[in-house]
Parts: structure tokens; C-alpha cells; sequence
């Protein structure tokens, strides 16, 4: 972990062009296009057990779901795949990937295959490209006295990840928000332009919410009872400060987190107030008992 | 490989966007806009022992070379890097990468790390985008009657890795053509209206040839003696036939290939006519003793 910090401050020291964005963004923003590129490792960022066709579709979703925080409208995606020599594996995931692209209605434009030695690991990196008309939001620009919001739910996946891990009884729907999670594309270009800050919550909401701080220097305030969490998720794990905060942290959300001087309109009311921004730095986290210390671990650190 | 070519064929069957060009292209031409990502795995495409500064270098090479035969100018770069637990190998490739991309003006823009499970390999993946002014000429437009040229050199870089991989004596220059290819980019702008179809030679000559020639649907006639190569390749390997074809078969040589109905002018003459096109199919190669039976192997499959 220190050493993809030193490596990531590394290039982030060389990253001086202003559509880089310091590397600090979910993408890059060159003009009017908005570019991302995110890999999935089998063993880091999905189990060796997942259908081939769920990795394909979280390929693409967890890019898409970058494009979302910028309101962008997808363009076009090329895939570089590492394969193993398992040949049923690949040509599902190729399948996979063509019922992902044509859900979300982006097309394959190229890439790289190669093939991985001595057995692997499936190793796939996919670049998003999409447009954005005006100004794409960054993380950086929350202001003292702006709502804090989130459009999407938080937690299914982490409980959907602990069910596919034994932990808990499986629930169909929970493993489907983990595996088969939905970019709020529509959602995220009907936000750019009233937000002051955007960003996806992909490795949880407190660790996302903490970056979003420290890039607008500001401390973000949560109420942590005002999180929006499924009913499945209810039923499975409660209302309890604890399972509040499992979900806070879990990731794999693809939710939307965003800060705004007003509440935004003409979204139907498809986001949730759960806080707002206040000087200062970090997070301050409170629920209906008070204040409530933050945990060790707010999320995944994988990048 | 049938696995590789299986999977490329069901991609390619999902890739009907025009900008695509059916994958079948160096890099995707969506408007103005060029794109291209190419994969390096350690052990695959670079040797453990290569100096990591080569390696990033050879990484944005690579892909820059693929724009270089559209024509195009580089615009910014994503990467995405899987990384093994060795720091010091890290960050020399992360200050190689800064360096390579000084050179070439080319900025990093954004990407990815991650951590390879249980040591590696180290995997690397590239985006490259670029920006052409008019048409990106693609593989498939050579006609017969037009002639068949070289930018660049041939068979360096097949020198140099026999070299490292002690087949040969060493000699610097060679081994540099090997680890620090020269995407070819502003001769690429300068022939890309002149050419009727261009690519860049990164498997080997033959290897690259028959590809065209399948995309336009022409056979690429090629003379064997005419082949550009080095003073120091000539002095290493002789002007032999077995030298002609090792040369021509060896890759990693990011020259140009191009056809054209007449020689392309404001060059200074940096190419040379190595045959022409013809109607039929496949290649056609001779030297001044005669017809060159094909070899078996034409030169790189690994994508």
C-alpha cells in the first residue's frame, strides 16, 4: 500500500497538464471529452468465482460510473485483457461484455489481448471516453454551507460481497447491486450542472467522503441515519450504528456523492440530503445518539 | 493463440461502431479523435532484466507509434499499472514514464494502480489519444498499382533482444532499438494525406504486410534486398537472405509501412520503396536470386 502511494505521488508530481486534474479526479477532463481507465485484477477486485459475465459488466460499470460523477455521456470504451488459457472464462466474459455495452448503449472501440503467463491473474483494464456539454464537476469544489447528498443507495454491495464471501445468508438482489452495479449516467448529467462538487462512492462513502474534503478543503458532516440504504439491506442488517457504519464503509456502491448551495431540481427527488459542508478539514460524523467516532478502516484503499 | 484469436473474433463481432474500424486497425478514429491501448506484461513483452525506465518508455512508444501511423498528435495519455511489491522497480519505471512522456510533450492525464496478487507479473496498460487533421489513413486502403514503402529501420530491435538474451554479442544501439523504440510521429503527420494506407510495424514486417494486405484485399508484392536496415544491423548479421528475413520477421520495430499511388513528397526522403501492390491476395516476396519462399513463422502473434 505505501508503495502504491509513493508510485501514485510519483505521477501525480508529473501530472502538471490541467486535464489531469492533479490525478486527484475520477477522470481527466480534456475539453469537452472526460477520460477514465480502471482495471479489475481476479483475486483483488473480483472473486475467481464470479460469473465471467458479472466481471465483464463491472468492467464497464465501475468506468461509466466515473463518467456519471462528471455527467458525462459515455462514447466509447477500449479494453486491454489479460487471459488465462481458460477459454470458457474468456469467451463468456466476451459475451458479458457485449450485453453490458449494449445495455448501456456505449460502444467497443479497441484495445489490447494478450495473454497472461504462467496461468494469470485475469488482469483487464477498459478506458472510458465520453462528452460532457459546459463544465465537468470535480471533487474539489465543495463550499462551507452547501448540502451534502447522495443519489443511489449505500451498502447492498458490501452486503451482497459478505454473502458471496459465506458471512451471510445469500440475498439475490444484495449480490446483484455487488455484482452487477448500475453507473447513474442519466442521474450524474441531470446533476453537473448544480452541484458544486461530485464524485462517485466506489471504495465507501467515508473514505470517498474524506477525499472529497481534502480536495475542497472543507470538512464534510454526515448523519449517518440519513444514509439512503435499501429495504433488502434493512431487513438483512438493521438500523444499528453498526450496521450504518458497515455500509459506510463497505464500497462498491457506484452512488453519487455530491455538494450543492441549493437542493437540485428535476431529478424527482432521486438523491437524499446527509449533511453538509462546513470549514475546516476531514469528516465529522454524527447520528441520532450524537457524535459517532470514525471508524479505523473507511473503505477500501485498493485504488 | 486459438484462445486469442477466439476472443479477438467475438469482440470483433461486437464491434460494429464505425470508429472501431472492426478492430481491425492500429487504433479506433472517433471524429478527430485517435485512440489506442496496448498492453505490456513482464515476461511476455519485456524481459525481467529490462531496466524499468525502458519499460515505461517502450510502454508509451508503443502506443504512440500507433498513432504515429494514423497520422496523428498525441493529446495526453491514461495508464494503467499493476505493480508487484518491488518499490525500487516502481518508482524508476514511474521517473521513466515522467521522462518519456517530457519527451515526447505527451501528458499523463489519469489511470490506475493496482497491486498484483502473490508477485505479479507486472502488467501495464496504455491509453493514447491523439488528434488528426482530416482522415486517419487505416490498413486497408492499398491498391494496386500503388507502392509499398518503409519509414524507419527494420530489424534492430530483433538484434538487440538476441542480444539480451545472449544469442549474440552485445552492441548498444541495437539493444537501444530494442528498449527505446522511437514512435515515428511527426513523419506519421507528414505522410498521413499522402498515403492510401499506413500502419506501424510492431510484430514484424511479414507479419504486419500480410495484414494489410488481407485489409485492402490486395497482394503486397516486397522486395527482400530493398528492406531498410541499419549500418549496424548490416555489420552484425550480414546482407544474407536468412539475415533479409530474420530482419524481416523479427518486430518491435515501430517503423512505418504505407502504400501510395506516388512517392510522398517533403519527407527529405526518409522512407524507401520496398515493392508495390498487386492485384490478388497474401504476399509476394523476392530478392535478387529470386522468389523468397514465406517462412513459417512471419513474425509475432502475441497481439
Amino acid at each position: 500500500m505505501a508503495l502504491e502511494t509513493d508510485f501514485i505521488d510519483r505521477l501525480k508530481a508529473m501530472a502538471v497538464h490541467p486535464a489531469a486534474r492533479g490525478l486527484a479526479d475520477d477522470c481527466a477532463v480534456l475539453g469537452d471529452l472526460v477520460l477514465t481507465h480502471d482495471m479489475l485484477v481476479a483475486g483483488v477486485h473480483f472473486l475467481p468465482d464470479d460469473p465471467p459475465e458479472s466481471v465483464a459488466w463491472k468492467l464497464l460499470a465501475v468506468n461509466l460510473s466515473d463518467l456519471a460523477a462528471k455527467g458525462a455521456m459515455p462514447v466509447g470504451v477500449l479494453m486491454g485483457a489479460g487471459l488465462t488459457g481458460d477459454a470458457d472464462w474468456a469467451l463468456a466474459f466476451a459475451d458479458g461484455l457485449g450485453q453490458a455495452c449494449a445495455s448501456f448503449e456505449v460502444p467497443l472501440l479497441g484495445g489490447d489481448t494478450v495473454s497472461m503467463p504462467q496461468g494469470g491473474p485475469i488482469t483487464l483494464g477498459l478506458t472510458a471516453i465520453g462528452r460532457v456539454t459546459g463544465d465537468a464537476p470535480s471533487r474539489s469544489g465543495a463550499q462551507a454551507g452547501d448540502g451534502l447528498y447522495v443519489a443511489g443507495v449505500i451498502g447492498d454491495a458490501g452486503l451482497g460481497l459478505a454473502m458471496l464471501q459465506g458471512n451471510l445468508p445469500p440475498d439475490d438482489s444484495l449480490i446483484d447491486a455487488y455484482r452487477y452495479p448500475e453507473p447513474l449516467l442519466h442521474l450524474g448529467q441531470l446533476l453537473a450542472h448544480q452541484v458544486s462538487a461530485m464524485m462517485d462512492v466506489s471504495d465507501g462513502l467515508l473514505i470517498d467522503a474524506g477525499r472529497m474534503a481534502r480536495a475542497s478543503g472543507g470538512c464534510l458532516n454526515i448523519d449517518l441515519d440519513a444514509i439512503p440504504r435499501s429495504v433488502a439491506a434493512r431487513l438483512v442488517a438493521g438500523d444499528g450504528r453498526e450496521a450504518l457504519l458497515a455500509a459506510a464503509t463497505a464500497g462498491d456502491d457506484y452512488a453519487l456523492l455530491f455538494t450543492a448551495a441549493k437542493a437540485p431540481i428535476g431529478l424527482d427527488g432521486q438523491f437524499i440530503r446527509i449533511g453538509c459542508v462546513k470549514a475546516g478539514e476531514g469528516l465529522s460524523v454524527a447520528d441520532h445518539e450524537g457524535p459517532v467516532p470514525l471508524p479505523a478502516r473507511l473503505g477500501w484503499l485498493h485504488g
